[in-house]
């Protein structure tokens, strides 16, 4: 069997985690790291090549994109115009059908595949969102995070002034709403009362109830489990009250990276183009004989 | 837009669920019922065409096999090299392969498309435990059914002699192990006893906890609801102990109804060919415009 030739565009936290998951896939083959700095080689790389340009890894299939989100629309038209196709885990719910409509021009043209926003929400929790509501096409679904810590959140928080280091937890308190709980370290002449009152009025907490707590170690505090409770209450037919939940409690990064390896399996045998992961029939995620697979899942 | 016509091969309590879901699906047309019996027409069915030839109906885009299971097959042969494509909810697990294999062949000879063992187990809880397999590739899933009224179950209690009405259900206990809850009403002249002992021995009950109890009227204690744990404890990547959960409590004929319907949209939208579910994007079993779903649901 010919391996699928990845490369890890990108590695910081989610790049770590793809690492592992390509390294545990029976059908991947690592062909290398690419990022700013190629000096840069932790001990877990030292059998892997590092470099600052894609073009000197050779021929690649896929590159599986673990660059800030922002970043991810950059990255893949250039690669996607170059021959290889891409995965990304890009998050920002508003941007994903324009980011996926002018994707899949440059795929097509260059006969790539793009999976986009192949992490877990967006990404494996879409596919749940799509088939309950194929399963009950009235009703209302109901997604709730955490607890977790939210990265845009703390982000947020970090660029206060006043703020050392940062943590914003997301608590799921159902129905789709969350509590915002925010841990903050501060800097000499800071006091909790004025960082508190700027991350309350920040767009990003206005809405939700937000408590601001001052720590002496944010890293103390940090961990990177998350976790999702899905409820979709509704009508299959005329039969009402048909209920359905999804659980998940999950390190975070290692989901993400685990969803973009199996996408970046999935976009070899899709036809060019740009897809989001409720596009791509969920067999193609996996390895192996699809009789087989059939036979086991079905 | 075209509707898509629909013809409903079959009019038993999955036909009828299904008539409900094609009345409340906005792209569809009901082209009308086909059964054995055209002039067994209930009062649903005034305003619409009972035949017992498909041929009878006009031009059919796709037709909702709500035949018994093993009639499935006999059914979808003749439509598919007929021009005309087929949605089943074949559910033996063993055959599931071989029928793929075997309409999958008649289905590209004649372009048109089957999708089947599209209920919710096999079905829905496919999508479901590919979905996880792919969020962490190592690792157990266990479907947990119940409680709930087993088909099949109760088909062969009833064709035990002595056996005048039965209802099998099925309690779940955890890891897959299902207990057998089988009530029975009894011909004159049998004793409870013998009944049970045939009851316990048949290969269908050999192997799990089964109690036989003696009931004045099955009809009585008898309804169509039925409930699904999933769960998966599994390793993404490298990272072990990442745990998902999906649960379900539903109507069982109106969830396999309205999957059925869901799938005879998705029929539309697949190369020639046979699929099962797990081989369909979900996004093709949802009505209207793409961008807006990805929108909504991604």
């Amino acid at each position: 069997m010919t391996k699928i030739k990845a490369a890890i565009v990108g590695y910081g936290n989610i790049g770590r985690f793809v690492l592992e998951s390509l390294q545990e896939a029976p059908d991947f083959e690592i062909a290398g790291v690419v990022r700013r700095n190629a000096d840069n080689k932790p001990s877990e790389l030292a059998d892997y090549a590092v470099v600052t340009d894609i073009n000197q890894l050779g021929k690649i299939d896929v590159a599986i994109l673990c660059t800030p989100t922002r970043e991810v629309e950059k990255y893949a038209e250039v690669l996607l115009a170059n021959g290889i196709s891409t995965v990304d885990s890009y998050d920002i719910h508003s941007g994903i059908v324009g980011l996926r409509s002018r994707l899949d021009a440059i795929a097509q043209a260059n006969g790539t595949v793009a999976i986009i926003s192949a992490g877990w929400d967006p990404g494996s929790d879409s596919v749940v969102r799509t088939l309950l509501q194929a399963a009950a096409p009235k009703g209302l679904t109901y997604t709730n995070f955490g607890p977790g810590m939210s990265m845009g959140h703390t982000v947020c928080v970090k660029s206060k002034e006043g703020v050392k280091n940062a943590l914003s937890m997301t608590i799921p308190l159902g129905t789709g709403i969350h509590r915002r709980m925010v841990y903050v370290e501060l800097e000499d002449g800071y006091s909790l009362d004025q960082v508190a009152r700027a991350v309350k009025e920040d767009p990003y907490f206005a809405n939700d109830e937000t408590h601001v707590m001052q720590v002496q170690s944010v890293d103390e505090v940090k961990d990177m489990g998350h976790g999702v409770n899905m409820v979709r209450k509704g009508v299959s037919g005329k039969t009402q009250n048909q209920r359905f939940e999804f659980n998940m409690s999950i390190n975070n990064p290692a989901l993400t990276a685990q969803m973009l390896v199996s996408a970046a399996r999935a976009s070899m045998r899709q036809r060019p183009g740009a897809y989001t992961m409720i596009e791509v029939p969920v067999i193609d995620l996996l390895p192996g004989d699809r009789d087989q697979l059939i036979a086991h899942l079905v």
